[in-house]
């Protein structure tokens, strides 16, 4: 098997209301690389989200007491706290620098994932960036965009930088999935002396993330999409639509939450 | 830019004393790969502990008291929670079926990364394998190997499939690295509008590891060596031979352990 990711080139600076879909088609086809079927577009959150204006201006923010009193304790912002508190179901971990939290839509991650970086603030006003509202809806959207003009089945990933416990340094991670299997099962499977496999789950849409997220880059690179050819997942391609979902795990079963 | 990822084919069943980076220049040649300068050669773990013959029979091991009463608490065999204590420094999380510890090597990692999928068992005398010795000196062998050979640089990755905490599905990451900077650190970087970095190191050997996993497969492929091309990272090859050190978050610091 071999597995090609490839940038596309030339991504225009994202705003509001544009339309992802077509700045995909348009940069593939400029730079002569034809979506085929089985492609799987992998997609970082940052442009989504500029996309889906999902801009907050701190200035505008009123921080609660709660978020006064966390701010503190973690010497950050309140007005930036308030808006992580917002966005979270609860705090998981806190110590002065970090906040750690469960993001409404099921992630753990470092202050919501809301980001700073490579987002323009406006007549000097500092705004952050919200993660996408629903994710695995903006993955659909863009792959019926694409079958719609197309007629051709991808799948889309939208992955975002995410640190994790025990070891240093981000990875690129799914926050949204669509026309793909997340998580790979391979319950029921054997091994080649047909033994029953124990581990049996693959987190397959993390691993096309990470891949994707090498060839995207971190400071200037402007490459905020990839295209993943030779993906032949074990099942076929998402049937029950149950984007993100199987790669979350439950509260009631995370011994680290 | 543009990453490839190329299982190597017709890999044979590795044994002891098995010589690794022969296997590969031979399967590589028979492909008609050519290796080349900065090709990075991800290795699943269970190649390199077989060929280091890092079995243990378990008929051969005397569980102690501390084993025997954590393999009742979590229900599984005393003998293989004596083999998972002996490689381990401390016990993470426990709960019926699930024994999460740190290895001595400093990985945290669900039964030290024994592992009974894909290994044989003669006489049906119930195995485990456990992870090299060394991961990081096994890597290194190996690209030297390869480059008093064939008088090419690369860099060589050594993987396993690991669980972690918040979300479901094993994903492929790096526990021994050679000739590549594990950790990618921006710290000091500019985004696009000048302004600092804040998120600033990727764990690269990760998504290397990640992605070679999609193509290395679960069940009965036997594909335990991919070759990702077109990879330039940020920073020059690890000068500082630091190995797989810097992605490992020490106890002090890590918020989950």
């Amino acid at each position: 098997m071999e597995l090609t990711f490839s940038a596309l080139n030339n991504i225009p600076m994202v705003a509001p209301k544009d339309n992802v879909a077509e700045i995909i088609m348009t940069a593939a086809k400029a730079q002569q690389i034809n979506i085929v079927e089985h492609d799987v577009i992998v997609i970082a959150q940052k442009i989504i989200s500029k996309a889906e204006n999902r801009y907050v201006v701190l200035e505008d923010v009123t921080p609660s007491e709660e978020a006064i009193q966390l701010a503190q304790e973690v010497q950050k912002d309140p007005r930036y706290v308030e808006v992580v508190l917002q966005e979270s179901a609860q705090v998981v971990r806190k110590k002065t620098g970090v906040l750690i939290v469960e993001h409404q839509l099921g992630f753990v991650h470092a202050n919501a994932g809301l980001d700073q970086s490579n987002i323009e603030h406006p007549e000097q006003k500092e705004r952050v960036l919200l993660l996408p509202k629903d994710p695995d809806l903006s993955a659909k959207q863009i792959r019926q965009a694409i079958h719609s003009q197309l007629g051709i089945n991808v799948a889309v990933i939208i992955n975002d930088s995410m640190g994790r416990a025990w070891r240093n340094g981000t990875l690129g991670l799914a926050i949204g999935v669509a026309g793909l299997t997340a998580l790979e099962d391979y319950m029921g499977g054997h091994d080649i002396f047909g033994r029953e496999l124990k581990v049996t789950a693959v987190a397959a849409a993390d691993e096309l993330a990470a891949g994707a997220s090498l060839v995207m880059g971190q400071t200037h690179e402007k490459t905020p999409i990839v295209i993943v050819r030779g993906y032949r997942p074990q099942q076929p391609a998402d049937a029950n639509q149950q984007g993100i979902a199987p790669l979350l795990r439950s509260k009631d079963q995370d011994l680290f939450r």
